[in-house]
C-alpha cells in the first residue's frame, strides 16, 4: 500500500454552518478513489445574497475529477445535508446511498426535479455494509432532530475512519435509537478509530444536552393549561417533537392538524417508512375548522419565521381558514438560528397586536438541541478514542474551539476549513493541498458564481438606487432629442422639490448641447461624462450615488 | 380646570426599540400645550430598509400643531433618543432641554449640522426644575447605560407624571448616581404619582439585574491572564463600562487606547462635562503602536458589527497600524442586539481564523445590562405606586407584558402604540383618538415617507434584478434600430448559455417587427407588451421575474 493515501476534503461546512459537501478518498496521490458524503444548502440572506434561493456548494473539483468519485452518501434529510442533491446531482450522476427515511425524502426531490429515483439506494443501519469504492460504510444510527440521522463507520485500507454527521447524545430520543455506550464502544473495540470527523454546532454550549424526552412533562402541562386554541411550531422534520406536542394535545382532548407542506411531507413520510408510530391522528383543515377552538391544537411550519410558512400566515391574518384570537397560545417550540431573529421577532409582536399568549424557548422549557453540547463532544471523544479529531459542521471559531478540546484530551486535531485536503494516512492529520471551493448561487433556475458579480450588483441597487439614462444621437453626433432619465429606489425629489430625475435630464441636455464632436463620437467617453452628470446631481440633490446605465442609441440614415 | 385634559401621545417608541418621541400635552381638547420628550433614531436593516441612513419618527402631527408646542426634553444622549434630532429639528425650532452631558452631545450634533447651539439648554437634576408651558419637568437621575440618564418628574395640573427614560435599579453604576429607594419614594411622597411612563425593554428578562460595579473583578481577572495585546469594545457611550476597563487593563499593567471617533467623543464630552473622573490616562494611537503588546489593551467602537467601526475593520486587516495576532483577546463587554448577528459572528470568526482567543457575553459575566428587568420593574412599581402604568420603550409584545404585570399588582394599565393619544384626565387611562404617525427614511440627504415606494422598489431589485428596455421609433411608428437591453443584477447568461439579453432582444425586435400600428403608436400598451416579454424572456431563461423600466423614444423630423 506504499504511496498510497486517505485523504479528507471538505467542499462546505468546514467554516460555515450550512451545505454541509465532505469528500474522502483512498489511493496513490491524484488517483484517490473517491466518495462524498452529503450535499447540502445553505440559506441566503438580504445582507449578503439578496434574490438568491439557496446557496450550494461549488463541486467544480468533483466535475473534474467525476471518473475517481465512485458514490455519494446523505446522512440525514435536513436540508443543510440533502438540499443540494437535486441541484448538483445531475452533475455527478453517481449512485447515492442513505438510510431508508432519508432515501425517501430524496426520492420525492428527486421525483420533483425529474431525475430517476432509481440513483438513490436505500441502505440499512450497522452491522450492514455497503461498499463505495475502496471504502466500506456502514450507517450507524446516532440521534438527531430528525429521524434516522447516521453516523458512518468508514472501512479504509488506512485505517477506521469515524464520520459522526450531526448527532446528540440522547438515550431516550422518542423517535428511532438512543445513544448507547455499549455500542458505540463496540465500534472501537471491533477497529481502533484512526479519524474521527465531528459535529462542532454546539461546542459552546457548556452543560449536557437534554433529551427529547425531557420536553413530554412541560409541553403537557403547557397545552393542558392553555385555553382557546393552541398552534406549536417547530422544525417541520423534527418528528420526535411533533409527536411529543401530538401526544400532549391528545392528553388534553385536542385534536391535532398539521399545517404546511414541509412538515405535512416530514410526518407521511416518515409514517410510511415505519419509522413514525403512534403518531395521534390528525384531522384536516377543513375537518378542524368545526371543532371548537378549545378542543384544538394546529402543528405548523415557519418557526424561523419564513415569510410563506403557516407561522408567518396566521400572525398576518386569516390562513386557510383559521384565524387567531385572544386568549390563543402560540407556541415556540424551537431555537431561533442566528440571523432569523428579526423575522421571528415580527411573527411574536404581530401575534401580541391580536391578544395572543406567547410562549417560546427563553428559559429552554421547550425545545432540545439536535447537537451535541461539549460535555457531549467530549463524552464522545473518549467513547470512540480516535488518534485525530477532525472538527466539522461549524464555524472557524466553533472548529477552532473543538480542536482546542480534542488537544486538551490529547487528540490530534486541526482545523480543516473548505478546499484543505488532509492527509489522514500518518499518526498526524496533515495539509497536503488547497483546493479551490466556494459558493454557487440557486437564482431562479440559474447557477450563478458567488463572486461573479450578479448578487454584488443587486446589493448596490439596494443601497443605492439605479439611474437610467438613455440618449440618441444622429449620425453627425448630433443629440436628437433631450437626454431620459429613469429612476428606480431613488427619492422622487431633490432640493427645491423639483424631480430629480427632470433636474438631471435638465443637466444632461445641457451638457449634450455643449460637448464637443470628440466626445460624442466615443461611447466610452459619452458614456462616463453622463455617469459623472447623473452621480454629481444626486449626490447635490439627495445625497446618493446611484448605480447609473446609460444608452446611447445612435441612428443611421438606412 | 373642567374641560381641560391630560393627555400622552407617542409618536415613536411604543410598539418598537427605537426611534423615541413622546408628546404630553395639558389644555381644552384640541388646544393642549403640548411637549415633547425624546427625539430618536431607529436603525435600517437590508431586509426591510436598505440603502437607508437612519430612521426617525413622522412629526408631521406636531409640525401641524406647531404653535401648540413650547419644548422639547432629551431625557439621554443614545441615538435613539436624541439621533433625530439634527434631522427634525428644523422643522421644530423649540428650545431642547437636557442635563449637562446630554446637552453636551447634543450641541456637537447641531454644530455639525449648522444648526444654532443656544437652542440646547442645559437643566440641573431634581429638586431644580424648568417650566414648560403648562408642565413643571425635574429631571431625574437615573442609572443606564450612559451618563446622566434622566428619569421626568412632570407636575401636571392633573397630577403628577413619572416618566422613567430608559434606566436600571442600580445602586453602583460606577459613573453617576445609583438608585437609592429612599429618593425615589420621596418623588411619590412629595405628589402621588398620577401616571408613569416606564421603559419595558427588559420585561421579559425573569432575575434582578445586576449591577455595573460587578463587572470589575470578573473584567479585572480575565484582563489579568491575558497574554498578547486586549482589545475590549463596547457601546461607544457606556462611558462607565469604559472605565471599569481602563482600570482593569492599568491593574494589569497595560496602557489604554481609543480607537473609534464615537467612543473618543463619548469620553472626551464625559470628562468636559465631569461625569467621568479619574479615567486612566489613554495614549495616543501612534503612541500605542511603540509599547509591547503584552502592556496594551485598545477600547474599541463595534460592538454590534458594525461594518466602518474599529472593530469590524481590525477584524478584516490592519487598522491605524494595529494588526490582530495569534495569542491576542478579544473581548465583547456587549450584548448583540437582535438582528446584529450575523455581523458580529462574522468578526467572531475572522478573528478566530487570526487565532485570537474571543471572549463574549455568552456566560453573562462581561456585560450587564442597561435596563431594568422584570423584579426591578416590579419594585420601581411599588416605589412609584402609580395610579396607571403605561409601557413604552418596548416591542408589542413588551408593552402587553408590562401591563399584564401591573394589572396583577393592581395598577391600572393600557398599551398604548405609536399614533394613540392616551387622555390621563380620568381614574384610568382612555384612548382619545388616532392620529396618524410613522417611519420616515432619511436617505442620503432626503426624508422619504417608508410607504413611497422608494425603499419597496430598492428592495425589488435587489430580489429580483433589474431589466432596462430602450427602443426607438420614427414619426410613422417604425422602429429604428433594435430594441436594446441593459440588465443588473440578473444571470448574464440563460438556457444553451446565451446571453440572456441578448434573448431578450431578439424576441423584442422580432415583436416590434411584427406589432400592428395601433399598438406601436400607444405608449401605455406598447410599454406593457414589451415589459411582458421581457419578463417572459427572463422567466424562461433564468427563472426569475425582473423589474422592467422601458424608455419609448419617438423622433421627430424637426
Amino acid at each position: 500500500m506504499s504511496g498510497e493515501r486517505l485523504i479528507y476534503l471538505p467542499l462546505g461546512g468546514a467554516g460555515e454552518i450550512g451545505m454541509n459537501a465532505y469528500v474522502y478518498g483512498y489511493g496513490r496521490p491524484g488517483k484517490e478513489r473517491l466518495m462524498l458524503v452529503d450535499l447540502g444548502v445553505a440559506f441566503p440572506d438580504m445582507d449578503t445574497s439578496p434574490g438568491v434561493d439557496v446557496i450550494v456548494p461549488d463541486v467544480s473539483w468533483l466535475v473534474d475529477n467525476l471518473d475517481r468519485l465512485d458514490g455519494i452518501i446523505i446522512t440525514h434529510a435536513h436540508e443543510d445535508h440533502i438540499g443540494a442533491l437535486p441541484h448538483l446531482w445531475p452533475l455527478l450522476k453517481k449512485p447515492v446511498y442513505a438510510r431508508r427515511f432519508t432515501a425517501a425524502i430524496g426520492r420525492l426531490k428527486f421525483e420533483e426535479a425529474g431525475l430517476p429515483l432509481d440513483a438513490i439506494i436505500t441502505v440499512e443501519p450497522r452491522p450492514a455494509a455497503v461498499e463505495i469504492g475502496p471504502f466500506k460504510v456502514q450507517f450507524l444510527p446516532l440521534s438527531h432532530s430528525i429521524p434516522e440521522s447516521a453516523g458512518l463507520v468508514i472501512d479504509t485500507p488506512a485505517g477506521r475512519i469515524l464520520h459522526t454527521g450531526d448527532f446528540k447524545r440522547d438515550p431516550t430520543p422518542i423517535v428511532g435509537e438512543g445513544w448507547d455506550d455499549a455500542v458505540m464502544e463496540a465500534v472501537a473495540a471491533e477497529a481502533p478509530v484512526k479519524a474521527m470527523m465531528c459535529d462542532s454546532t454546539n461546542v459552546f454550549s457548556p452543560l449536557p444536552g437534554r433529551s427529547e424526552a425531557t420536553l413530554a412533562e412541560p409541553l403537557t402541562e403547557l397545552i393542558a393549561k392553555a385555553g382557546g386554541m393552541v398552534v406549536a411550531t417547530t422544525f417541520a422534520s423534527n418528528v420526535a417533537r411533533l409527536k411529543t406536542l401530538a401526544e400532549a394535545a391528545r392528553a388534553a382532548d385536542r385534536s391535532i392538524c398539521v399545517l404546511g407542506r414541509a412538515m405535512k411531507r416530514m410526518v407521511a413520510v416518515a409514517e410510511e417508512t415505519g419509522v413514525l408510530t403512534g403518531f395521534p391522528r390528525h384531522v384536516t383543515p377543513e375537518e378542524a375548522l368545526e371543532i371548537p377552538r378549545r378542543n384544538l391544537m394546529l402543528l405548523v411550519t415557519g418557526s424561523q419565521g419564513e415569510r410563506r410558512a403557516a407561522s408567518a400566515a396566521l400572525s398576518r391574518g386569516k390562513y386557510l381558514g383559521f384565524e387567531m384570537k385572544p386568549g390563543d397560545t402560540f407556541l415556540f417550540s424551537s431555537k431561533t438560528i442566528p440571523g432569523n431573529e428579526r423575522s421571528v421577532l415580527r411573527i411574536m409582536n404581530a401575534l401580541s397586536e391580536t391578544g395572543v399568549d406567547i410562549v417560546d424557548d427563553a428559559g429552554g422549557k421547550y425545545h432540545v438541541s439536535g447537537h451535541a453540547n461539549r460535555p457531549d463532544l467530549e463524552h464522545a471523544h473518549r467513547v470512540f478514542l480516535p488518534d485525530m479529531l477532525i472538527p466539522m459542521h461549524g464555524e472557524h471559531r466553533h472548529l477552532r474551539e473543538h480542536v482546542r478540546i480534542a488537544h486538551e484530551a490529547g487528540i490530534a486535531g486541526m482545523v480543516a476549513t473548505n478546499g484543505m485536503m488532509i492527509d489522514l494516512t500518518g499518526e498526524v492529520p496533515k495539509l497536503a493541498e488547497h483546493v479551490e471551493t466556494g459558493r454557487v448561487y440557486l437564482d431562479g433556475t440559474a447557477l450563478v458564481g458567488a463572486l461573479d458579480g450578479v448578487v454584488r450588483d443587486r446589493i448596490r441597487m439596494a443601497l443605492n438606487g439605479v439611474a437610467m439614462v438613455s440618449v440618441i444621437l444622429d449620425e453627425q453626433n448630433e443629440p436628437l432629442g433631450e437626454a431620459w432619465v429613469e429612476l428606480l429606489g431613488l427619492p422622487a425629489t431633490g432640493l427645491g422639490e423639483r424631480p430629480l430625475n427632470e433636474t438631471m435630464e435638465t443637466e444632461l441636455t445641457e451638457f449634450l448641447d455643449a460637448a464637443s464632436g470628440k466626445i460624442l463620437s466615443d461611447d466610452d467617453r459619452l458614456d462616463e461624462a453622463l455617469k459623472r452628470i447623473v452621480r454629481q446631481v444626486a449626490m447635490e440633490e439627495v445625497g446618493k450615488k446611484p448605480e447609473v446605465r446609460v444608452v446611447i442609441s445612435r441612428l443611421s440614415a438606412e
